[in-house]
């Protein structure tokens, strides 16, 4: 029996690094994970571990700990990467590329559709694997077309929200957004900011009291 | 007076955000600013803001808001931004050059001071702006030439720990990695992850949950 109601975000973040460590520690041969190991592993504690998966059920034998195979499987179902995801990349500049050319998203189900941008220069221009940049104008038929689930926005930061406003006119509920720029979405659209140069200045930010310390 | 003890790592995010607003806010010409503006801006609450800058102080007026400028020189001065960074790139595939050309970090005194690879058809490759891409061997001996204080990531998964530990042998103490792979650290050394792939997961998880719903 899976509970689904009311698990906290940082649960399901640290599901998809458990998932990534039992990963290797199969490739490695190991078929027993302890929560003390694998707590090691993600650099958490291991009570942590227990009370994430416990939100789900019961995968662990006492003392001797989880199998390796079954709890990737598990974690599998619990995060729905048992099925494939399509995404559009909407801003073709490094970044965007980058992306595109990501090897770990298409290894994990996520797989690029379409990509676009504004500029002359760049729309028709072929990427690796027969694909072409489109415009960004047949942004919202091709999330029909082609069922985007995923908008990804890599443009600069001063075309973002335009940019997630047609997203979300092509109703697509989920957007991971690389530009450094907030995004107003309504409550039913989902949004993830990967602004580095936030996680920089937090960075220098504890590294100066280090240092003062 | 500024406190600096015990302020969450989550304030301090959250003040990096509230300073990118104020930035626009000045740009398009406001001088005050509410904290309920400031946090429909930031898609958060207005008490989380005044807490936030409570750590810190009396800055607002009760009744009129925040002085754009003057909140701006106080955020600056609490996160350090009134000061440059070096920061050095290891891994100069799609996402390290991404990094590189990445105009945001520049204008925010984050500057990248060397890049580096193994690949011996990488390394002596010319970058814009008159620097090469150097032998990672050479990590240890620029660190010390070039004053770098951060180190980012931007290898394989495999080759992400390697790395990291060049660079904390070179006493840098703060890592910002884009590998999707967990790095082991000492507390002394400061680590954030930019796992774009592990977003991926939440962001799919969240949207069954609302399919579902």
């Amino acid at each position: 029996m899976i509970k689904t109601k009311k698990i906290p975000k940082a649960t399901i973040t640290r599901l998809s690094m458990y998932y990534r460590q039992l990963e290797l520690l199969e490739f490695d041969g190991y078929r027993m994970v302890s929560s003390e190991k694998l707590a090691w592993l993600c650099q958490i504690n291991p009570a942590q571990v227990r009370k994430d998966l416990g939100y789900f059920g019961e995968f662990g034998v006492r003392g001797v700990g989880y199998d390796v195979i079954d709890l990737q499987a598990q974690i599998k179902k619990i995060l729905s990467l048992n099925r494939d995801w399509n995404f559009g990349i909407a801003g073709m500049g490094n970044m965007g590329c980058a992306i595109f050319l990501h090897r770990d998203l298409a290894l994990r189900g996520f797989k690029c559709v379409a990509a676009f941008d504004n500029a002359l220069d760049r729309i028709g221009m072929p990427l690796p694997g027969g694909m072409r940049i489109r415009d960004i104008r047949e942004l919202k038929t091709a999330i029909r077309d082609l069922n985007i689930e995923i908008g990804v926005i890599t443009t600069p930061a001063s075309e973002a929200q335009g940019v997630a406003d047609l997203f979300m006119e092509g109703h697509v509920n989920a957007i991971l957004n690389f530009a450094p720029a907030r995004i107003n979405a309504p409550d039913c659209c989902l949004v993830e900011n990967m602004d580095f140069t936030i996680t920089m200045d937090v960075l220098t930010y504890q590294l100066r009291q280090k240092i003062a310390a």
